[in-house]
């Protein structure tokens, strides 16, 4: 397709989103146009924070998703029956290409979906109904399809993992934790679907479908949640040099079967799956000849969810030879330039000192002439030519006062060998 | 392209690997079938991993790159110029897609090569010339197109990555250890190319030409190595809490203008990218509405460059509505089925106890009578009900002896509440 007209089904928080970015996709990299030919959700009136009056209103989801100003249709209710399936199966019917995020759809019923997607001829795309705005449904099905999957593993479900780190960080049980994530708005007011890992079986039998090219069949999963673990179990196995996580894992048997499950485990403090904190989703593909490759997060909120929607959107366009480096023919295009003296940071500086009195003052101030200043100084014994190592840490200062300070500190007569500096990174993680 | 003819050029370490990927491509999910239809390198009998005989021999690449038999030029021959780029160029003239590994042809002319692309109406892919397996290339093309990125970070060069770490952790200097990755192969004879940033410099200006829609201009990129970095600067930066590592850069001035560098940077030692040890690779992209999103895998490697190729070979089918789960026609489909009791791993075991002589001892008797013995055990004081918690990793077992030891716990007399048991995680990583 090189025009897309995309028809909306449901607007609460990523349908909004959508629209958000539709009405700003200039500042995107899409192939080619999108326009939003139709919505519909289950109040026309509520207030919501962008404005949908210009596009045209349906009351019935299945209307929008045969009409035929559209060519897309983005399901976006929820449910894995209900209105969410019979529009999905309508649209497919109808010839038009489907892209949702509804997990607990396509773990249900993905399968026949896939087939009715096959027979029309249209694609059926769910980036964002596994772990949010990472792309791993693309990444796994398209990107490593060269790639022989032996085991997926990953952290699917932010309110499970923010509880669980939650409640050893701050040594409080289970149901002040979960009180609190619910006050903050990490868990549904209703948080069953989600601490009984049934949200993350979804996803992880999502993905397992497709690592391993197996039917999805949702009966043989088998689900364990983190409603069950203590603190107590959390305390004691920290002790032992364990994390728990809930994990969702797919990996094959002895026998060409798939094993997907979703149940606490215990994970070595050092395995990259452990390190996972909080909201964060990450996943974890173990393949032949690639080793392992892994993808973190965020995986949930309306900004990534609807990044992942507009991922597939993007995909809609004729793929037949993009541009190599994805350029958007509206595009106007940026030019390369060499570093900007402007940008600011703190920085790491070393030098090495001639061994004598006034040395280590004359350093700091060189740096206060160009307008940097010491947030930490750690001086070194003296080594065997009798220069003695100093490291400084600046605080924040832009490129060009550090280059200035750089050449007063060459020019120090104390200042032995070349100096070190180095930008340091914003800890903002 | 339904039917795709591959014309491989280089049978080096990654051309072997690839020729042993289309050979086992039934244990790929591939959406259609792959040939090889001929072959080239630069020596025709050379001691090669895998049969090559059975392919038609070209003495030239460029003699491939415009035979009728193939209509994929896949091009592993390596540098920026010379016969590399020739038989891409004339691959591209004569209407065959090209796949390359090659960072210094795309970085240095990805720009005339791309629009070379377009005028034939042919795909460029280069997945394999950054990062190695991680599909990065591709996920910031298409998967992030909806996503208005905002800066791209990473550590792209192992050989960098595994110098520095490998230097603090044995507290070795620069040349020594430098030496010893030449010696165990993580380094080149000649390494002047990774160590001086050079490579890793090649893969940001790619990353950054796709993220931000960017003329590359491998010009403007200021490249900085760890050539210059000693063993006092990792030693000095890691008592502040920074560890020192080689970042690539891309990202947008206030002026709307891409800064693309390279050059060793402090970062806090909480950081994603900090903990990037030894030779893995790492990309983080960052936008809006996104938030962040970082890859992990291995860079480099035979195995995992072929995959990527491989990943790109996939692409090059007619993508237009793919089956959803992306499952190729000729898979045996698999099945879901339930855990596997056979399936062994260590086991973190948590049970109450009552605060009573012999109470221990009966406890590891049941496990003992199951077959699984204890590993490391840790009891603490008893609770206000006068129950001590007992917590043990156990050795390696079956899921049958340990629901089976399970069984058994929760029947002793001593034991209160119900027990707490997790698999535990393998720790290789």
């Amino acid at each position: 397709m090189t025009s897309l007209k995309l028809g909306i089904a449901g607007l609460g928080h990523v349908g909004c989103g959508l629209v958000d970015l539709v009405q700003k996709q200039e500042s995107l990299r899409l192939p080619g146009k999108v326009e939003i030919a139709g919505v519909t959700a289950r109040n026309r009136n509520r207030n919501r924070p962008v404005s949908t009056d210009q596009y045209e209103w349906f009351d019935d989801a299945t209307r929008l998703a045969e009409d035929d100003s559209i060519n897309v249709f983005v399901e976006l209710i929820g449910g894995s029956d209900g209105p969410a399936k019979v529009a999905v199966e309508t649209a497919l019917k109808s010839g038009k290409a489907v892209i949702t995020a509804n997990k607990a759809l396509i773990a249900m019923h993905g399968q026949e979906l896939a087939e009715l997607a096959r027979e029309n001829g249209v694609d059926l795309l769910f980036e964002a109904s596994v772990a949010g705005g990472v792309p791993v449904v693309r990444v796994l099905r398209d990107s490593l399809a060269g790639v022989e999957v032996k085991r997926v593993t990953g952290i699917l479900n932010g309110t499970c993992n923010f509880l669980a780190s939650e409640m050893l960080a701050s040594r409080r049980p289970y149901d002040v934790v979960l009180a609190e994530a619910q006050r903050l708005g990490y868990a549904e007011a209703d948080p069953t679907l989600d601490v009984s890992g049934m949200d993350a079986a979804h996803k992880a039998a999502i993905l397992a479908a497709i690592a391993f090219s197996a039917d999805l069949d949702f009966s043989k999963v088998a689900v364990r949640g983190v409603d069950g673990v203590e603190l107590l179990d959390l305390d004691l196995a920290d002790r032992l040099g364990l994390r728990i996580k809930l994990i969702a894992e797919g990996k094959i048997t002895k026998d060409d079967e798939v094993v997907c499950r979703v149940e606490p485990l215990a994970m070595p403090t050092g395995h990259p799956l452990a390190r996972v904190n909080g909201s964060l989703n990450m996943v974890r593909v173990e393949g032949e000849p690639l080793g392992a490759v892994t993808l973190t997060g965020p995986g949930a909120g309306p900004g990534p969810t609807a990044s992942a929607v507009m991922g597939d959107v993007a995909k809609l366009f004729n793929p037949i030879a993009r541009p190599a480096f994805g350029r958007a023919e509206h595009h106007g295009i940026r030019k390369f330039v060499f570093a900007d003296t402007d940008e600011r940071s703190a920085f790491f500086l070393r030098v090495r000192l001639a061994d004598r009195a006034g040395a280590l003052a004359e350093l700091t101030e060189a740096l206060a002439e160009s307008g940097v200043s010491v947030d930490k100084l750690l001086q070194d014994s003296a080594d065997e030519n009798g220069a003695a190592p100093v490291a400084i840490v600046t605080h924040t200062c832009s490129r060009r006062e550090m280059n200035d300070a750089s050449e007063r500190v060459r020019e120090l007569e104390s200042s032995v060998g070349q100096p070190q500096i180095m930008a340091i990174e914003d800890s903002t993680d």
